[in-house]
């Protein structure tokens, strides 16, 4: 898979609509009515858009062998009908972790925080992708887009809060949890 | 560090003069007679540009601990009065590589193929840059950028030769090999 452009455009249009904007950690985003998803190089963000943030989805970076075949076995596709909730969490970590070598980050990554091994007891439930901002001199390192039903939103919200406490996330500087409801009457 | 984008631009000016453009795998690239190396995200392409390749330094991919400490311990910067010349080689990879997990990648470039352990004999005489396209959409994977006295040729020859034997490079789809010389006069 070539790696895909992707960008957030939060302002008046846009399929989604916004619930609520947090600051985990560090500034938060101002408030937007809607979000939009599009993909594509091309794209330049709608009039009336309050911000705009972008990211590539690229090769895997920490998931093994055994990992990949557990996501794949298990994992769904966005664009669910039946999965009408959605958060965005962009994420920017220090310069501490950037400058470990891939070994350090995959050790405190997989070992000691199981980041995968947690993600997969959501499944099939969360659809996830990730984006990478930080080559491209975004604002955020990380732009993770989740989709899942209504009714999983309670262990949705236990995912998040499990991820904050491992040791992963003291490396993790900025951090804004946006949630979305789809909407049929979105541009 | 944070990323750093750079861009090479071929064409009349610079103050890199090109020696020689071989297409080692896949098509080649039109003739340049200079080349401007150019760091930040503002530049744009002189006029009598005929292309333009753009990558970003970003953190370590592949490098393992022990590796990095022995680079930093013997790696020389880029400008160096001393080293006059220069190779910039593009290079993209099949998508059998990308679509490998970074734990299957990691075992082709290091324990199968030696890259870092191989490079390192060429220290302190070569330097290096790597930069990164393929999540900004560009033509190549990676650009590498290579500085070395004149008298350092002969070696550096038997560097890029040792490393196009190496498993890791039937990954390769494309490659070019540029040689430069750094002159007194360019812009």
């Amino acid at each position: 898979m070539a790696p895909l452009l992707v960008t957030f455009a939060g302002g008046t249009s846009g399929s989604w609509e916004v619930e609520r904007i947090e600051a985990v950690s560090g500034d938060s985003l101002p408030w937007a009515k809607r979000v939009a998803v599009v993909e594509g190089r091309e794209f330049r963000p709608p009039k009336g858009s309050v911000w705009a943030l972008r990211g590539v989805t690229s090769n895997e970076r920490y998931a093994g062998v055994a990992d990949r075949a557990a996501l794949v076995a298990r994992q769904q596709p966005l664009g669910r009908p039946r999965a009408s909730r959605a958060a965005l969490i962009p994420i920017t970590k220090t310069s501490a972790w950037w400058d470990m070598t891939q070994e350090e980050r995959l050790e405190i990554f997989a070992k000691r925080s199981g980041h995968v091994r947690i993600g997969l007891e959501y499944l099939p439930d969360v659809a996830r992708r990730l984006h990478h901002g930080r080559d491209l001199g975004e604002e955020f390192d990380f732009l993770t887009w989740f989709e899942y039903p209504a009714g999983a939103t309670r262990a949705f919200e236990e995912l998040v809060a499990r991820l904050r406490e491992t040791p992963e996330w003291s490396f993790v500087e900025r951090e804004i949890d946006i949630r979305l409801v789809r909407t049929a009457g979105g541009a």
